[in-house]
């Protein structure tokens, strides 16, 4: 099939046999297929959508344009956890440790932050030493002997999704389920699991602002997948408020530590046990939520979590001291408090508002090709619905001084309202959509 | 504003300045905006379409990519006939001399033709040593001592069209209304002409297959002309059979020497005369139809509109005698008739068949780059309504010989359709459309 009639059928709703659309979607991988016709294809599919076999053809094309790591050789069911990106998202920092301490291998290939949102990668690297950049047979050895490795995309795992998600962003075709579906799956099946559970986020911090959009990505991304062959979940969770008391990175592994040791913020804590669930269920290794969150809780308790992390920080050449001594982690000479303006009830955090002054003050990056500051970041005092006195400190700023604080001091403190009472919040966990 | 914002625009069907579309299309001719953000702009026009004024806009920015003729030396006003193409249609060959003897500039820049559909520039180059690509200077030096020139489009005229154009072949982005209106116009307006008279074919043998797409497009060309500037008129006339009784270039020649003759078809001539009493009277010549038509034909008669065709190929460097020697022009040896098998009314016959069939004798060319067959075509005996016999010949089929020539017999029999009375045609002008 010509190009030119590929896009012009998937214009006209035509059918087209996944065979065809895999051919279309691997010339754009090797470049047979130019940018201008992709980008015409991409604002088609806007448009119009693409059915779940379609989506399901291209995702495993996108798939196969780079290496698909192979897992066999590691017993057992392996599970990841993948999330759509929110503000103070540290959860995967302490989920793989302890679903890997359960005895559900997770080899996890995470990506970096952008914007408002942090990224595993950079959370890992203020870790001293850590190194997110081994080898795809180093990762390999890791999951088979620690049951786990945290690494960063590289140029050869779906890399047609590298080059279709660049063409997305200058040409406007981002917001697609589709779209959206084949780049998240598409890469994560190349990780080789066997199952994956998803975060997909919802609200003012999260890409899908509203839970019909968030529910109509995690079914897309659910039934493909199954489609594909791997066993999914997902929740959909609450971003109308940053997770847990940190935003950034080095503050936020410690909140990760925190929440192995059993002591974390009772948001990020619950999302933990929940997803953990959700991957001991799927791996094989819980029958239910019960049993599940029962072994999660007893790898807590025993310290095997704690244990696992180590592990990890040292096989990824990073200082597992730091896990005993979070001192050694990145911090700034300068914290000032952001004091509440009167007495009352928190009524709001805004993700968005601190996630974007998080970003200038170093945290995060407003291009790609930005350098994160591992060292600075928020810490939240108070969450929705906690109590302030007038003068009381709302949330402390890790900063490097400078003219750039008092601004954001500002920015932080008006994106967190004090009123007489809190309205009834979304639960964290809104709706679990199977396969 | 950013290109991807722009395209985002679009396709939100949020506002955005005249000014900003500019630009970006400018950035386009320049190769400052990169294809695939182009080839994104134009699947997000196919689907949200864009506002006359968008459309005039780019319309301008397109125009103005290249050299925009001055012919502001030559007085009166410069009108220009512009078709959107079909089968056997010869008309700008009788109608700008004639138009240009009644006292009215046509200053004419034409394509080739392609597919099914001839061009102007093949059936002028079919008289022997007819050149159509003179420079702009000559061109306008033409226009101003003989009232007009027949040329074909440069490369400094409109190139951002060009662009445009060889990217929505490939993208599938064809079919769009602002689209073909910015095309049209944007070259058409580089002629530097006051006003334009618009030959929109509607039928099988068309572009626009239904009256309601015709008229779309032809008061889309009013409209945005008229925005622009220009004076606009648009006939819609019929092509759902071949206009005249010739198809191939050189026995088109003959017919519109025919024509110029007042000897020439019915429909050809009609058209010929409703095309030039819109251009008489947009170039202020002739205040109504009536007056108008009393001059083409008073030209016609005095020889007037021959004398004119004379003189422009002898300044075109092609041989005046032809049009009183046509036999010098181009022709074959073989000629074969297509009998009818059998008595009764021509109740149909199909441009598009006797196109692709003329198309493929080598009169016209199924890629750009074809070379054209100047002598070759079909001559039309009967057209539809007329009476035949069994046995009697329908067509004459003019060609080279070969073993194509017995499957193009059967082709062209098939698409001359006999039966017991043919139905009430459409009109050759089905509708006039003005500003």
């Amino acid at each position: 099939m010509r190009s030119a009639d590929l896009i012009r059928a998937v214009r006209d709703k035509q059918a087209i046999l996944p065979a065809e659309l895999a051919a279309f979607v691997q010339g754009i991988a090797r470049g047979d297929v130019p940018d201008y016709q992709a980008s015409a294809f991409l604002m088609a599919v806007f448009f119009n959508g693409l059915s779940d076999e379609l989506t399901a053809a291209m995702t495993l094309a996108m798939r196969d344009s780079g290496r698909v790591i192979d897992l066999t050789s590691v017993p057992g069911l392996k599970v990841d956890k993948h999330s759509t990106g929110g503000v103070g998202d540290k959860i995967s920092l302490p989920l793989a440790p302890l679903v890997a301490a359960c005895g559900v291998p997770v080899p996890m290939v995470s990506g970096r932050g952008l914007g408002h949102t942090g990224g595993t990668l950079d959370k890992l690297e203020s870790i001293p030493g850590f190194r997110v950049d081994l080898s795809l047979t180093r990762f390999v050895e890791l999951v088979q002997t620690l049951g786990l490795c945290l690494i960063g995309q590289t140029a050869d795992l779906a890399p047609a999704d590298k080059k279709l998600y660049a063409l997305r962003d200058v040409t406007s075709t981002v917001e697609s389920i589709p779209l959206i579906t084949s780049s998240i799956l598409s890469k994560k099946l190349a990780e080789g699991i066997d199952a994956l559970v998803l975060d997909v986020k919802v609200g003012r911090g999260a890409f899908m602002k509203t839970e019909e959009h968030a529910r109509a990505l995690a079914q897309s991304l659910v039934r493909v997948g199954t489609q594909a062959g791997v066993k999914m979940r997902a929740l959909i969770t609450d971003m109308d408020q940053p997770l847990g008391k940190t935003i950034g990175n080095s503050l936020e592994v410690r909140e990760s530590i925190e929440i192995l040791r059993g002591h974390g913020p009772e948001d990020t804590t619950e999302l933990t046990m929940a997803l953990g669930a959700e991957m001991l269920i799927l791996g094989g290794v819980a029958k239910d939520s019960i049993e599940a969150r029962a072994q999660l809780g007893n790898a807590m308790r025993s310290g095997a979590g704690l244990a696992k992390f180590r592990a990890i920080i040292e096989a990824q050449h990073g200082d597992p001291t730091v896990v005993d001594h979070p001192e050694k982690l990145p911090s700034t000479e300068h914290k000032s408090a952001v004091l509440a303006k009167m007495a009352g009830v928190i009524t709001d955090i805004d993700p968005y508002v601190l996630g974007t002054s998080a970003m200038r003050l170093g945290a995060g990056r407003a291009k790609a090709e930005d350098r994160v500051d591992h060292a600075v970041g928020i810490v939240l005092v108070k969450k929705v619905g906690d109590i302030v006195e007038r003068g009381e400190p709302m949330a402390y700023v890790h900063h490097r001084g400078g003219g750039i604080i008092e601004r954001e001091l500002k920015t932080i403190e008006a994106g967190m309202v004090i009123g007489a009472s809190a309205k009834a919040a979304r639960p964290l966990v809104v709706d679990v959509i199977s396969g």
